[in-house]
């Protein structure tokens, strides 16, 4: 039982739309990863997913409007809606998630990252 | 669905280990709360709870040892682990744990709050 510096974390590795694990609770992982450019549009059919941007800041596309995240704010996708993260430049981003939850949900792709890396 | 500026929700409330809903995902809640002073010692049953400090510094006092988080610093204290919360000033935390949770778990005292409100 240890505690988790964010700002650590993040210098623990550079890949972009990577996730890392760095905790485990209620059968939710937090989740940190660097992004950049455009994600690909996807749902997630039973789970809801939580963005909070750490550094920086991103665009989280919906099919009906665009949510702007700027640091220091959060903001969840409920399950079954379509969602397209984007960054111009990288950004530093903390998520919360079920364990179940693969990063393209239902668009599988080469982005697709399955056994995340724990850090 | 709507984005939260943690900075924006802190300003809306004073009260102290009171805490606030701004979010609910997968059957957990994403709480914010303003500490200072000492909780009272209590365990979660059948919750793990996660700390996240936004702004000040705080300790989680367990039976063999402190964990002392400041800005930026996260902590997931497992269920049936007894902890007392701790801050010599106000410190502004963020809070994801499952919906059933109490504040004061197993420790029911005049601090207690039961029907969270959203903020």
């Amino acid at each position: 039982m240890n505690k988790v510096n964010l700002s650590q974390k993040f210098n623990l590795f550079d890949e972009h739309w990577t996730p890392k694990i760095v905790g485990e609770l209620n059968g939710q992982h937090v989740k940190l990863v660097k992004i950049k450019g455009e994600f690909v549009w996807h749902k997630h059919d039973v789970e809801d997913e939580l963005f909070m941007v750490v550094k920086g800041s991103m665009v989280i596309r919906l099919r009906d409007k665009d949510i702007q995240l700027e640091e220091g704010e959060l903001c969840i996708v409920p399950r079954g809606i379509e969602h397209k993260p984007v960054a111009s430049e990288e950004t530093h981003v903390l998520m919360f998630e079920p364990i179940s939850t693969v990063n393209t949900g239902d668009a599988e792709s080469e982005l697709t990252v399955r056994n995340l890396d724990w850090i």
